[in-house]
């Protein structure tokens, strides 16, 4: 059995971003030498995550409204969490309804992809150095 | 290490439609041979789901409806994702929240399961052929 | 290929609850003797969730208070699944959004975990005997 560990590191601007991770995601699986297996893309910071959607702007406006009214980011004392002084409470949130990690399948040396699917780093409390894990296993 | 790829595929008639796919993936699991390792099914499509829950028909339609409330199909003009032209904004955001994908333990040749647990695939955008997929590892 | 097996047993007090699983799925990883692989974490029972975030008691409030208002417990009628004679429909949908499973990178015998990553049972109708997997796969 192969294994290959990969970090990739994100410093967002703002707040809140999407970010397309596929080709860093590609990369490590070609340096991986994996042809199947499977490939666990996880953020390791509980205020962001790792999930597949569709690479579309519009979308991803949607996303940032749709979770800004599912956990607002104000009025930052609605937030026990904040009571720690932090102001992400939303973050951590807004973090589960997209998911910590993907889990996608290695065929043939590739990611295993539908017509779409599209690997996203979800920043919600960003403007710091935070990291994603690839974990690579297989032959 | 042994490793299997199978695609299963799906028309639902309704936009919106739970299907209990656990038939298809321990057949595809006995196919396999492997007899301890991980099962990974995911939708390939972005506006679906694979989830684990109950088989049970009142509360198929409690997540209906409040799926609904949490992402409405209508007003269209609501998600920007639909000035591409499509209708099927809240289909991505519905498929946030029930998830992409799940990974079964296999154990003694069969998916270790609790009592209820059965796999459903989560159509939010249907009345088209869609792919699920089922990779294997292990041995 | 190694391969490990383990149960981890819970019957919490209330009827809902957030418990640090972290040093048990730590102790497993050390009975499996993987150095290197996968550890998939999952909730066999389709009312709790397995996922990864804070240990903070503020945060697990604030999880507490937002679930409840995605999903009400009460009224019980509320949930057409609650015609069964449950009254645990809630529960089912609190589930979906904190997750059924977390999968885990294990690198040099290790979690592989960012700074503040742990594993959380997370309990939404409690009072009885339920069950969380442990499965890991590697060398």
């Amino acid at each position: 059995m192969k294994h290959f560990r990969h970090e990739l590191w994100f410093n967002t601007p703002s707040r809140r971003a999407f970010v397309n991770s596929t080709p860093q995601v590609e990369e490590a699986l070609r340096d991986s030498g994996v042809r199947e297996g499977l490939c666990l893309v996880n953020a390791m910071h509980i205020t962001a995550s790792v999930f597949i959607n569709d690479d579309e702007g519009g979308l991803h406006e949607d996303y940032e409204e749709w979770l800004e009214k599912l956990a607002p980011h104000e009025p930052i004392k609605r937030y026990r969490h904040n009571r720690t002084g932090e102001d992400n409470g939303d973050a951590h949130l807004k973090r589960q309804v997209m998911g910590r990690e993907v889990v996608v399948a290695v065929t043939e040396g590739r990611l295993d992809f539908g017509p779409w699917e599209q690997i996203f780093y979800g920043e919600f409390d960003g403007r710091r150095r935070k990291c994603v894990l690839v974990k690579i296993i297989g032959e």
